[in-house]
């Protein structure tokens, strides 16, 4: 037999990944566009992107590389980072993440690629673990309400600075700021407070207070050089001027300090991150907030609550979701909707596994062992210039920092750099007696090092004895159960089976791009080249990060057409803000501060009026046809009205709803004309990359979510990256940081944001390559029109394009149903569950439908499997239209259904059968809710938000 | 507040590990105890274990350290492990591991804390893995039936000769061995053969066969050299002989070569090591064994077949169990009852991810490479010695031999060294084009280098055309479905989900320890420097693992008292025979090779008597008494009798029956006084470290399982370690290696067996320290006691000891219930299912009993978990008692339910919540068993081992 003999360039499988990426294979392609309706995907494709904008050159990146290449790749890059020892602190400090926790829940698809839970029913698992995070955070902050996690301490605490604006009963438009507060915090405070008028004094709370008038007091505690104040005083001080009190608490150490809650403190706010999660280079890690009980209605981020489910049994859901900007819109106050749901998780399962007694031999032996540290100093006549401290020391290195500092490098030890005389020395749950033998090495300067067990009996309690915590906490059976590896595992096997994730199903949810993370993407994630780096260590042990930071900017570049990147922002609602910061920068800088005019059609993400907000804007709304595009002329009126003013616009592209705008050129040039900026939303840049690029046809800042196109995973809700992109006029205003070279205002706390996950993006563009990109976004779309195409028939599909076809996602509107039979979305997004699917995205952006995309990574199979099961509700609603059942009585009302329903009486008017297998592919694999449809309105009512107590279980 | 110091010692958290291994906190180990009778564990302790072997002394081993500790000391010895490129080949080669099978099934709970699919309702997941995995094997040799793994491509290869011997019509003696095979399988062929007079002819069967009278023939394909031998014609030399044939042949090769099967073998035996298996210095693998229909019934190993539920759906089990040795007993042919479960299922993963076409690719680029390479020799002037080849090449180096491999090292490669004039090259799915350029630089000697596209282009065809595959293969969707990523994760996903593992549930399996493997001993399995080292480097390449044996070797002489241990056993069954292998080469030794006598007590693993007929003995069988204990006046009797030839005992202790033997001193002076030596079955040895030791009260030899004792994962059914431990006058005669200093008969593949797993036993070691591990054992006798108690009330407890305790296990008798209800053994372990429990050893020892062991890794929750089960089901039990219903109606009969049959019908005596519901816990968290009860009778009767057609799913 002669055997064609195959091109070597075939052989070689570079192009391998892109199939593993793309869901469907070759013949389903061709099949799919069949049924759109096309003979090649370049017919296709032409049709859907408006000739206009769409661009044939390839991207300027590099071909697909094989997994296994690009991996090697990588590898020689993070091994230029140097993993030195870090005692900087600073909010960062090293930890275990203990190996049960790495594996089955950092390292595990099924909570990694998780989503948002929105959807409570297919979600107890998670929201199981939150509010386990929250119950821990309140009880160590000694405060009443704590929520799920923020993005990092320092926007935390700006968070916490509009919380006491709005919550004070002060009319002061000052903020207070301790001096000893992170220096990061307050930078991005600063950040935060000017454009919205706040004045913020930086000074000591022991006497610049005094005279001041202020809304809100920011405490650090302890505080930077380490030292453990006293501060009842100072709150009592604050509360008789009306201002409410942040401090920002070291969790570790409020394991034996008394909690700011009992000292007074209305709110405390602080990073989860050493409870497990490792350095990263900056993050991500979450951050959290806790507050008094009379403020939860009015505190930031989201909020786990226990309700009950139809059956009146105990179930979880996000409480008070309706405070979420995407509803509130233009009255919102926050941009922030990103957690960081799997670091929050990572951190709660850290003292779930540890409890409190764990935790408190952890912070004992930190505690002891800088007390050692200290008491050799002694010896050594090494001053420690701070007399109380928990785990930090702030030392007097006088005449011999550089060479105390030069040793410490030869140790491959890095001491935090105060200035010209003093040191900062954090020791953390990793440090042993070795390491302070180490220590006491470098300072020694040739004397004799003391011995350790010596210095050790004689080193004394160094926490004040009047800050020594006395109340209980984690006293939950939660944390007092699961701390033998078997009993852990078992529950986090328990709490992820729970719910659905990518590794079970299609995630259809319109907007949020649940596409594949995939595992070679994730394995780099955990190496400790990239895990064990402080985001101040020196930037000479960091050029692993720099080289991936510097080219994964690049790629970006080349992805979007704009000119430079800043990969700092840590979720989208950052990218937005800070987008949105260089526009107002770039119109002040030349003498036009007073553009403030920020147009936003009715389309927009909600996000987009708040960020607005943030900047101090005023937000003007552009009308919208009936197709959801920018009414031209509407924008042409607005844009001429306000011409002198104008400051920006945002729009989104593709839209919010699914369609690629002919006009976008158009309206770009438009208000370019009247002296506004483009501000391009590029939440859906999914549909673009290789196709048409943002800033190529008029944007001149658009921001992107890496886990919308670049395969970040949700991780539950987070983390996030939302990277900002600009054309060169913009650059000299992209964010900064006090340890870059470039000194703007920086967003977070952390230089390069969320630097441990950049790898994910990184990795993924090298493995696709130009063309795989590309085909990405082909198939993206193609596999939104397919269920497009399919749909149709049965419901209608709004905002088809006006060839019929949508971008890379459509909208099933469910309204013309519920008029007829009252039937409604939620019914079908719940009966959805029942068919083993997490239900697409409800009622935005237009309320009574359902978004659906369904990304490039979803099988032809997958997708029929989808389509079927939408087809088969859609005969469950015709037996209500056809009256054969009232809504109420029908299966869809009920759903989802539970296992325990269909075990036990049964007294409805369709069968068991029915209700839980309603096609024959469920019998091979059956999903099965865990509890039935959560009741919102009842768990808002009567809002609970710790785990409640084990009599509420039985 | 006063706070009592602590002492820095626990705050160090340095026994942490030892609390998270054992389940029980001290409180519940108090109410225990308590429960059990006793006010100490030690008190208890000295009840349980005969003082006359108890000893009080601390093991000689080191103290508990910390994960990070352990972790970081392990990384250092790791990285003296030199991972050189490897063209070695001989049966290893490099291949990459799909990342996503890596994350989700080899470093997955779910899949490598499975227990063998004994039980097959809880196990359609890897049994349908498995499947594949068979069928994967007989489509791409050709041959109708292949079963579920052995334990290496060398001990298949012994296998297939007893196989041979067994079915051939030849009466002969000699089994021919080509000269081309691998080495290292005919050493174990040897080592196999000759105990059993089986004479081994090694030859050249082009001619050494013409005259040879022989009932087998081994032949390898491709060949030791490279080459590709059409063996049509020996294949009908053999045949006339009434000789079987057999082709050791390259899975890999076989996508482009005709099949064994095509050419007249009737055995296909092989490695699936390159289908995603890392080298792992030699281990594990698993090895494949294929061969006609006609043999299916004989053929050794495991078989996965296709069987029917109770409803008539298809399902899936292990077929023809009744072959294994432990009920066939004294009729067993082979001991091998350990497969190579999880690397099998890596393998046929493998196949499954990248399909037919895409195997083919990657064996085209293969052998386009060593084409390519080969062009490049003729160019260079170096002679390649094999005309035809796949992969390898044989080269002559002459006087440059010594420079080129010396240049190799330089380049960190292994080449391999066959002798002082000819080298080999194995290429593999690795190797890259530049590569190849490497290796002609190695070989140029200054010459230039030729051009790689040129000589790709010229590179010809070097497979014979008359010898290149014509068939398909691997046809069966389960090959061309799941090829993304996506789908390859939800479909491993789905397979796991339908299993229950440790990460789920306790397994309570008698015998075979389902102790927790924690986190931390499995990480470093999967560490580049451990993965990466082909088993045949030189050893100053390996240091790092040579260190790691020598010192695990040292620990498990300090746990078992014996002086000498070699961990090349791969198995139990391994190790066993290695043990009885030494009593017989120190006899002969002796000048007593006619002492042939072995005594085996009637309550022995069936392996034993299987072992001792593999090394030529004869089994005289002891009595036991009603308690299981060894008669001894019946032992004093037959080893008088048989004093002359006296060879062995084969004990167990604790024995089988989960007693404490107190004679067991005795036992062993006895028959050392009649001349012979003291085997003792390790199998229990988790119920004696730290407490008493083999090797200090008699015990001449031990093997270990590494799984029951030192952490090793079952992994569904193997891998496994079985070390054989001996007293110093027998270490002579433990196995060797032609690659070891010590060149004795190997009876493996691999020179250190499994090695790729000893980490995860020398990091249990090292975290538990002496006192750990003796914790351990005594919690593992206290939980056993603490079930026995508690069940005691409601079922016999079989051979408690005379104080009425229970070693580490105990039996709950269900004969006298049996009899007076007709609920069968059977029934209660399938009714557990629905309770979310792995059934109990069912029959074994004792037929209708089920032996339960529960390990020290459960905690009191969990066996009172289990405990209320087994309650509640008697109470099951009672209403069949009681005449309320029949057997036939009960709800164990019908057990395990499924969610079809409550969502369907319901016709039953009992209520659906009965059925699946039957406790209050189950409603948080359900396992629903994917079939109802399977046939065993059917499946055997009508056997498919291989993946049904499409047609029979719909």
């Amino acid at each position: 037999m002669v055997q064609k003999r195959a091109a070597f360039e075939e052989l070689q499988q570079r192009t391998d990944f892109i199939d593993r990426h793309i869901g469907p294979g070759e013949a389903d392609r061709q099949a799919m566009l069949a049924t759109v309706g096309f003979e090649s995907m370049d017919a296709f494709i032409k049709k859907v992107v408006p000739d206009a904008i769409h661009s044939e050159e390839p991207l300027n990146l590099e071909g697909a590389r094989t997994e296994a290449e690009v991996l090697d790749e990588l590898h020689k890059i993070a091994s230029k980072n140097k993993v030195f020892k870090s005692y900087i602190g600073m909010g960062y400090y090293n930890t275990h993440t203990p190996t049960v926790i790495l594996r089955n829940l950092l390292e595990n698809p099924a909570w990694y690629t998780a989503y948002t839970p929105y959807q409570p029913e297919i979600s107890q698992g998670r929201l199981e673990a939150l509010l386990n995070f929250q119950t821990m955070v309140s009880d160590l902050t000694g405060l009443e309400i704590a929520n799920a996690s923020l993005l990092d301490e320092a926007t935390a605490a700006a968070e916490a600075m509009t919380f006491c604006q709005r919550s004070a009963k002060s009319k002061s438009r000052v903020f207070f700021v301790s001096q000893d507060c992170f220096p990061q915090t307050i930078d991005v405070v600063r950040t935060r407070a000017e454009p919205i008028g706040v004045e913020v004094v930086v000074g000591d709370h022991r006497k610049d207070l005094d005279a001041l008038d202020c809304f809100g007091v920011l405490l650090q505690y302890p505080a930077l050089n380490g030292e453990i104040n006293d501060y009842a005083e100072t709150v009592a001080k604050a509360h008789a001027k009306n201002a409410l009190v942040v401090v920002s608490a070291d969790l570790l150490a409020l394991t034996l300090l008394t909690p700011p809650g009992e000292f007074g403190a209305d709110v405390a706010i602080g990073s989860a991150q050493r409870f497990g999660v490792p350095l990263g280079y900056g993050g991500p890690h979450a951050a959290y907030f806790a507050t008094r009980d009379e403020y939860k209605r009015v505190m930031p981020g989201r909020l786990v609550g226990v309700s009950i489910d139809h059956h009146g049994d105990k179930a979880y859901r996000l409480a008070m979701q309706t405070r979420e900007q995407h509803i509130r819109r233009e009255k919102a106050t926050s941009n922030i909707c990103t957690a960081q749901v799997l670091l929050a998780n990572i951190a709660s399962m850290y003292a779930v596994y540890h409890g409190p007694v764990g935790l408190k031999t952890i912070a004992q032996r930190v505690h002891r062992l800088a007390a050692t540290l200290a008491e050799g100093f002694r010896k050594l006549d090494v001053e420690v210039l701070t007399p109380s401290f928990f785990d930090t020391l702030t030392v007097r290195t006088g005449a011999r920092t550089a060479e105390i500092h030069a040793a410490a490098r030869n140790h491959g030890i890095n001491l935090r750099e105060i200035d010209a005389n003093t040191a900062g020395i954090s020791l953390d749950e990793t440090t042993t007696a070795a390491d302070v033998e180490v220590l006491w090495t470098i300072f020694a300067g040739g004397k004799t090092v003391p011995s350790f067990a010596g210095c050790e009996a004689e080193a004394g309690e160094r926490i004040p004895a009047a800050l020594l915590r006395t109340s209980d906490y984690l006293t939950h059976p939660v944390f007092n159960s699961h701390h033998s590896e078997t009993q852990m595992l078992r529950y986090l096997r328990a709490l992820s089976d729970k719910d659905l994730a990518l590794d079970r199903t299609m995630i259809p949810l319109g907007s949020c791009t649940m596409k594949l993370n995939a595992t070679t993407e994730m394995i780099p994630v955990t190496w400790k080249e990239f895990g064990a780096i402080h985001p101040f260590a020196p930037l000479d042990q960091a050029q692993g990060y720099q080289q991936l930071i510097a080219e994964l900017e690049q790629m970006l570049v080349a992805c979007t057409g704009y000119d430079a990147v800043s990969l700092q922002p840590n979720a989208g609602s950052q990218g937005e803000y800070a987008g949105l910061l260089a526009i107002r920068a770039y119109h002040m800088s030349r003498g036009e501060g007073h553009r403030n005019i920020c147009l936003i059609p009715s389309s927009a993400h909600g996000t987009n009026p708040a960020t607005a907000n943030m900047v101090g804007m005023q937000v003007v709304v552009v009308a919208c046809d009936e197709r959801g595009n920018v009414d031209v002329s509407d924008l042409k009126a607005k844009a001429e009205k306000h011409a002198a003013d104008l400051a920006a616009i945002m729009i989104t592209y593709p839209s919010t709803h699914g369609v690629f705008e002919a006009a976008v050129r158009e309206i770009c040039e438009i208000v370019h004309a009247h002296g506004g900026q483009v501000y391009i939303d590029g939440a859906n840049m999914n549909a673009m990359v290789g196709l048409c690029a943002p800033g190529k046809f008029g944007g001149d800042v658009s921001h992107l979510n890496l886990h919308k196109t670049f395969c970040i995973p949700h991780g539950g809700g987070g983390p996030g990256v939302g990277p900002v992109a600009v054309k060169s006029h913009l650059a000299p205003f992209l964010p900064g940081h006090r340890v870059m070279e470039k000194q703007a205002a920086p967003v977070c706390a952390a230089p390069w944001g969320s630097a441990s996950i950049l790898p994910i993006s990184w990795t993924y563009i090298k493995l696709m390559g130009r063309q795989g990109l590309k085909d990405a976004s082909q198939m993206a779309i193609l596999n939104a029109n397919y269920i497009a195409k399919r749909l149709a028939p049965h419901y209608p599909i709004l905002y088809a394009g006006e060839s019929g076809i949508v971008a890379h996602e459509c909208i099933v509107d469910l309204r013309p149903l519920k008029d007829a039979t009252g039937v409604t979305v939620d019914d079908v997004a719940k009966r959805l569950m029942d068919y083993g699917f997490h239900a697409p995205t409800m009622s935005f952006p237009v309320p009574g439908t359902l978004m659906i995309e369904p990304t490039e990574s979803e099988s032809k199979d997958e997708l029929d499997r989808f389509c079927d099961a939408m087809i088969a509700i859609r005969e469950e609603i015709r037996e209500v239209e056809s009256g054969k059942v009232t809504a109420e009585e029908s299966v869809l009302r009920h759903a989802p259904h539970t296992a325990m329903d269909i075990a036990g009486e049964w007294d409805r008017k369709y069968s068991r059968e029915q209700a839980v297998f309603p096609v024959a592919s469920l019998r091979g694999n059956k999903y099965w809710p865990p509890v039935g449809r959560v009741d919102n309105v009842y768990g808002d009512r009567n809002l609970v938000c710790a785990c409640p107590p084990m009599s509420d279980y039985e």
